[in-house]
C-alpha cells in the first residue's frame, strides 16, 4: 500500500488504507525444522488422519474457528445495491468485529453473483473450509430463501445476521423495556414497521418470546392477508401476526394505543401518531443513520427510547449478537443455530443489564466486556438442551 | 480448542492444533469513536466511494494483498485424491508460507466439488474477494482447463503453483547447474519423468529458456506424437518436445547421453539407467518424500544434484517462488502472471547464488531473507514490460 491515497487527511479514510484485517501465522516458520512441522513432510501425517476421520478437522484446522462472512452486495447498510466490490468494507469490518468481540475468525466473502441459486451452490462448495456461514447484507425476500436453503444443505451454522442478530439484541432490549414499564408479552401490543430481513425476524422472535398482539407494517400499511400485493414471505408473515387479531390499515391506525414501536424501516413516522400510543410507551427507532422517530421527538411521547446510533443511550447493535453467537455454536462445534439458541442469546443480554436498569440503560454497551462470554455460555448450553451440540 | 487432542504428545499433531492460522484486525477496535470509523457509521462512506469507483478497492480494502488458495483436494503433496476437508492442512500451510516469506493474505479455501465446470464458476464468483488466486493441489489433466480458462475470465493473477512454482524453481537451478558445468541451453540434452501439472510446466518454462532438445516421459515412455494413447494436453507436450527431435522409446532410452534427468514422477529410476547419462550429468529428484533417484545413488553418476527434500542440499521448493511472484504481482496491481514474470523470478532466483555457485549449491535456501524481495522486484518489474501491471 502507499502511503498515499484519494483521500488522505480524511480519518475514516486513513483507517481504512490497506483494509482493515490481515492473516497471521500461529505456528513458528524459522527454520527448516518448523517448516518440515507445518508443512511438508510433516503435514502429511495431519492429511491423512483427517482421511480417515473428518472429525480430525476439529482438532487440527483452523475450520472450526472461522466463519464466512458472505454477502452479494445488495442490501448493504442503508446504501442499497452498491456490488461486491463496495460491500467489502463492511464485510471486513464484520470479520474484525467477529475476532475482537467473539475471538472467532472470519473472512469476508463477497460473490459476484446475485442469483439465488448461484449464490446457495457457491456458498455450499465452500463449506468445507469454514465452521459457519454469516450471510450478511442480501436484500431480502431473496435472503429468507437462501438462509432457509443453505441450513437445509449444510451441517454447519448459517445465520443471517441482519435477521437474526438485529432480532436477538432488539429482543433483549424489549424485555427490560417490558419490565421497566410493568409489562407482559402476552398483553403487549406491537408494532413492527418494516417487513424485509430485519422486521420478519424479530416478528418471528418476538413470537417466539410470548408476544401475541403484534401488527408488521410495510409502505403499503398493514400486512394482513385481506391484501392481494402480498408475496410469499408476506402472507406467512400476515399469518403469524396480525391476522391473528384482526388489525388491519395504516402505520398511523395501528400505532394508535400500540405498547411498543419498533423500526427497521427507515422513513419517518409523524410525531402526531407516536403521541397517540399508549402511556408508558417504548419506541425503538432503529434504522441508520436516521431513526424513523429521532430520540428528542421520542422522548416526548415514549418512556424508553433506543436507537440504532452509538451517540444515543440504549443502542442496539447487532455486535452485542453475532460474535458470542457463533463463539458459543463453535465452543459445542453446534450443527445448526436453534431458535432456543438466539432466545438464550437474547435472555443472556437482558440479563447483563440486571439491576442498573433504567429509561437509558435496557440492553448494555457492545464494549461491556461480559457481553460475549455470557451469550457465548448461553448459546452453548442452549445447544446442548437442543440437541445440535457436537461436543 | 481443547488442550487434549487424539494425537496429543506427536510433535507434528501438537502443532497443528487449532490449525496454523488467525484473522487479526489491523485498526483500532477499543471505544464508540473506533467503531464509528471502522463500522457504521464510516464505512458507509468508504463503500460508496468503491461504488462510485472500483478502483478504490486498491485502496481501502484487504483485496489487494489477499489471495485465495483454492483446493479440490484432488492431489494433495503425494497422497492423491484425499478431498477439501483433508487438504486443508497443506493449503493452511500454504497460506502461512504465503505471509511469512511474501508478506501476503491468504485464504485457504477447499471446494466440495471436484467438476471442472463448478470449479471454474465458484472461483469466478470469489473473485471480488481477492486479489489473486493460487491454484493448488488440483489432478492433472483438470488443472490445465481450469487455469486457462481462469486466467482468461478474470483480471487479477491466476496461478497453478504445482505448475509453475515448480517450474520457475527448476529452472533456476537448471541455470545454475548448466553455468557450473559450461553447458548452453541450446545444446543440452533434457529429459523430464512426469507430464502430470509439473512435467507439463518445467517443458513449457525451459522451452521459453531456449532448451531445444527435449523429452518427457510418462509412464507408457516417451511422449511423442506417434503413440495413439495421448490426451490433447500430452499431444500438445509431444509436438512441443519430443517430435522435434524424432525422440521416442522408454525413459532408459532417452536417458542414455542425457544431459540433464528432471523427475517429477515419483517411483525409481534404476541406476544402470542413471548411469548412462552424459559425464558431468545434472539429475534434479524431485518427489517427495522419496526422490525417483536417491542422492547417494544420483551422486555416483552425476555432478550436480538437487531434490525436493530440505535435508539434502539444493532443495527444489516451491516456497522460493510462489511468495515473492505474488508479492511482486501484488505490488503493481498486476491483472495476470505473465510467461516473462515467471522467467524474472527464475532469473532472480539464480542471480542470488551469484559467485558462492558450487555443485551443492545452484538454488538458494527458502530462508535466505534475500530471496522474497528479490523474486518480487523481478517479477513487479517483468509485469511493467509486459504490459500487465496497473500502477
Amino acid at each position: 500500500m502507499s502511503a498515499t491515497h484519494p483521500h488522505s487527511g480524511d480519518p475514516v479514510f486513513d483507517l481504512h488504507v490497506g483494509g482493515k484485517m490481515a492473516v497471521a501465522a500461529t505456528v513458528p516458520l524459522v527454520g527448516r525444522d518448523d517448516l518440515s512441522l507445518a508443512y511438508t513432510p510433516g503435514v502429511a501425517r495431519v492429511c491423512e488422519a483427517i482421511a480417515a476421520d473428518p472429525a480430525m478437522t476439529q482438532h487440527y484446522t483452523w475450520v472450526p474457528n472461522t466463519v464466512a462472512v458472505v454477502s452479494d452486495g445488495t442490501a448493504v447498510l442503508g446504501l442499497g445495491d452498491i456490488g461486491p466490490a463496495a460491500a467489502m468494507p463492511v464485510m471486513e469490518g464484520k470479520a474484525v468485529l467477529f475476532k475482537q468481540f467473539g475471538g472467532v475468525d472470519a473472512i469476508p466473502i463477497c460473490l459476484d453473483t446475485t442469483d439465488v441459486e448461484e449464490i446457495i451452490e457457491t456458498v455450499a462448495r465452500l463449506a468445507p473450509s469454514f465452521g459457519g456461514v454469516n450471510l450478511e447484507d442480501i436484500s431480502a425476500p431473496r435472503c429468507f430463501e437462501i438462509e432457509d436453503r443453505l441450513k437445509a444443505l449444510l451441517d454447519i451454522p448459517v445465520f443471517h445476521d441482519d435477521q437474526h442478530g438485529t432480532a436477538v439484541v432488539a429482543l433483549a432490549a424489549l424485555w427490560n423495556a417490558l419490565r421497566l414499564t410493568g409489562r407482559e408479552p402476552a398483553t403487549t401490543r406491537v408494532v413492527i414497521s418494516g417487513a424485509g430481513a430485519a422486521g420478519v425476524a424479530i416478528a418471528k422472535i418476538l413470537l417466539g418470546a410470548g408476544i401475541t398482539d403484534l401488527a408488521v407494517t410495510d409502505r403499503k400499511g398493514v400486512v394482513h392477508s385481506g391484501r392481494h400485493d402480498l408475496t410469499p414471505v408476506k402472507r406467512e408473515l400476515a399469518e403469524m401476526t396480525a391476522d391473528k387479531t384482526g388489525r388491519t390499515g395504516s402505520l398511523a391506525d395501528v400505532l394508535d394505543g400500540a405498547d411498543v414501536y419498533l423500526g427497521v424501516s427507515g422513513g419517518t413516522v409523524p410525531e402526531e401518531d407516536v403521541a397517540r400510543m399508549a402511556p408508558d410507551a417504548i419506541i425503538f427507532a432503529m434504522a441508520n443513520p436516521n431513526p424513523e422517530v429521532h430520540p428528542d421527538v421520542a422522548h416526548r411521547h415514549a418512556r424508553v427510547v433506543a436507537t440504532g446510533r452509538s451517540d444515543f443511550p440504549n443502542q442496539i447493535n447487532n455486535v452485542l449478537a453475532f460474535p458470542g453467537i457463533f463463539r458459543g455454536a463453535f465452543d459445542v462445534h453446534a450443527s445448526a443455530i436453534t431458535e432456543g439458541m438466539k432466545l438464550a442469546a437474547a435472555q443472556a443480554l437482558a440479563d447483563l443489564v440486571g439491576d442498573d436498569l433504567t429509561e437509558e440503560l435496557v440492553i448494555p454497551s457492545p464494549f461491556d466486556p461480559r457481553v460475549g462470554p455470557a451469550v457465548a455460555a448461553a448459546v452453548a448450553e442452549a445447544a446442548r438442551r437442543d440437541g445440535v451440540a457436537r461436543r
